[in-house]
């Protein structure tokens, strides 16, 4: 049970976008521009990148919800999500994206664990500039919707087939309100 | 030395929203509404969060900043910011602000960190469901760019100068870019 009354039964961050309209415009807007928006990253590889870090979070509804969305735009499908949620060195993904997952892991732990070899990691396997910006920042930004979700204890669905909805949608149309 | 090459000189997250104006309008958004919008918290006690959080994310740049956006509008002026930092449950601030601020920090450990209790004690001393809220979203906020900050290893300069001048210019004109 959520730890507010919130003016839905809606589960994850959608009761909350719900419930707060005012905070929910700017987080759909940075959501489609990081994960949807022009990238030399596919959709599927970033929405990956949030997966893990959900993963690493511990954060179940925000996990199962872009592990889904992942699984939905990358060639390898949900058994791709799963090993590199499990271990992404040893998964089956290009060594750019790779070394990427590892800057996001360090994210996840601080901004401080980020060290230049991480970052010179990614350059060696062709990571770009902005490419390196913006899995820190969706790494960061994951850091924040997993405590939002789990800091007001919304519910998540057990169910997988509640998730592969959402992603129809959000394949569809995107994260914006 | 940021970990890449950002298109102008400017610290912390000034560069990084320069870098990347993509993102910068969402997030500029996100915090004003958080840290300036309608709320029965005071501006000074919205940036009191974001500083307690940046200190315990131990992110140098984003402490500074928000303690003198904090200073600079509360009664209590920097010698109240460095008490909280120090040990929020001995300082002189309200019995509410106290138990939002022992939210904020569950939330900097993890979502699943903030527990039934830590709600009910906030909800005891007079907290609403929607100070509860912006207060897990503030907290959730700050770790996202204090992770974003360093995550990038942007300057942070030693001089408390160059933050006070940013007060002024928060205070007068809020984040928008």
């Amino acid at each position: 049970m959520p730890h507010i009354a919130l003016n839905s039964a809606e589960p994850g961050i959608r009761g909350l976008l719900r419930y707060r309209p005012e905070t929910a415009r700017p987080l759909g807007e940075l959501t489609d521009v990081l994960l949807r928006g022009p990238s030399t990253l596919t959709r599927g590889e970033r929405e990956l990148i949030g997966a893990y870090v959900s993963s690493l979070n511990a954060c179940q509804y925000c996990t199962s919800s872009h592990s889904a969305y992942a699984a939905a735009q990358l060639p390898g499908g949900m058994a791709l999500v799963e090993q590199v949620r499990a271990d992404p060195a040893a998964a089956p993904v290009a060594a750019k994206l790779k070394a990427l997952l590892a800057i996001a892991a360090a994210v996840q732990q601080g901004g401080n664990a980020v060290t230049a070899g991480h970052v010179e990691s990614a350059r060696a396997e062709g990571a770009t500039d902005l490419e390196i910006h913006d899995t820190v920042l969706i790494a960061a930004m994951f850091c924040m919707f997993n405590r939002y979700v789990d800091g007001l204890a919304t519910i998540a669905p057990d169910d997988p087939a509640a998730y592969a909805a959402g992603a129809q949608r959000i394949v569809a149309h995107g994260y914006s309100p």
